[in-house]
């Protein structure tokens, strides 16, 4: 078994995917682009990502692209077999409500998150300037969701209970919220939702990839 | 067994559940809210949706809201028990490439045809006007996707080769800006894109909805 992920220090998908493999316990070999134009050639979006994205994995000649779907491939495949932790329960009722919070993460939170950071950090790494029209509107919506969130944590560690893929998938965008574009206070200021970032980001897991991948140097 | 939907005629991620219902075979009962501001109420938010949204789904006392949700739940449990219909393979390389394009729908497709179908039809239902300049970006934005589907599309009926639940979440709101929005074009004009929509827009279980509920009557 050789996995190679295709991906890069700074981009937060792939955080994701470093991050499946190591809490199933996966040993990996990481390959990052030459440039960011490299991934917008012919031969990279006929062979990696058909959209010039990254992250894309390979498992012994199998290859497949979006963070996500590499996520679930290796759960999967690998759940069980190196660590205990469960990313996604065989029991169908608990599969299900991590499923409804991977919906509710994707329909409510990353995309205000998401403008979020893309504003406040990576814009102005690729030389921009922040739109804080954007941002602030983005930061409204964001908080009108953790509101909601705070009710659902509400005497809970984590969103079903227990720690899931619904949760892990929360953390890099959020890690950069908080820790680079120091908008902590969103998370900090509701008890619940302050609790369940402690338990997500000192995962060890997790840890690991802040130092091996150097997360808080983005400049680097 | 009783499964009840809570959703409405004239919503896209209902139609999604009900599709996925009539594929599996499965028996229900519809319920609609009285009104749209019935989904805000602290009683709605607090037993059917916490974000006031449909639909959601009652299985025999147990609930789960969000479309995608609903459709993995229905799948993982039911799937095989009343067709022959695969929505999610079991086997683990096949089910990785339906992950695959459900990411690619998801961060690709569903957002600029989301907002196309938004401003020229739901808008309008709502008593606004289109915002054309969003109307265009979106589109420019859904023509490049497009492009992409037309090259993964080669010598394919479906995304993965078959029929799948990748394939089945792009068809309510794609069915929309079609029949209804008048953008018909932009699948028509390509040979593998109108080739693949030709396919999902006449699944019988598809076409079932569509007369049923009354698709074609929006302002019902
Ligand atoms: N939906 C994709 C998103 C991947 C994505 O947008 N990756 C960023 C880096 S985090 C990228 O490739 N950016 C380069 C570009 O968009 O040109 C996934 O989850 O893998
Ligand atoms: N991510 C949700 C989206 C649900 C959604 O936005 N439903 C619309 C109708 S299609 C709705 O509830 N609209 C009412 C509102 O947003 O107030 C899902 O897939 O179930």
């Amino acid at each position: 078994m050789t996995i190679t992920v295709h991906g890069h220090s700074a981009s937060d998908s792939s955080h994701l995917v470093l991050h499946v493999l190591k809490e199933l316990g996966l040993s990996y070999e990481f390959v990052q682009p030459n440039s960011f134009e490299e991934i917008k050639t012919p031969e990279y979006l006929a062979t990696k990502h058909p959209f010039g994205r990254i992250p894309s994995l390979s498992d012994d000649g199998f290859h497949i692209y979006e963070s996500r779907a590499i996520a679930r491939y290796l759960i999967n495949k690998y759940q069980g077999t190196k660590t205990s932790t469960v990313l996604i329960p065989s029991d169908v009722q608990k599969a299900a409500l991590v499923e409804q919070f991977i919906s509710v993460e994707t329909s409510y939170y990353s995309q205000p998150l998401g403008d979020l950071v893309y504003q406040l950090i990576f814009k102005k790494l690729h030389g921009g300037e922040p739109d804080l029209k954007i941002a602030n509107e983005a930061r409204e919506e964001l908080k009108k969701t953790l509101d909601v969130y705070e009710k659902l944590l509400e005497g809970k560690d984590y969103l079903t209970g227990e720690f899931t893929l619904a949760d892990l998938l929360h953390i890099p965008a959020t890690f950069y919220a908080i820790n680079v574009a120091d908008e902590g206070d969103l998370w900090n200021k509701r008890p619940n939702v302050s609790r369940w970032w402690k338990n997500l980001s000192e995962r060890e897991c997790w840890k690991n990839i802040v130092t091996e991948y150097k997360l808080l140097e983005l400049e680097q």
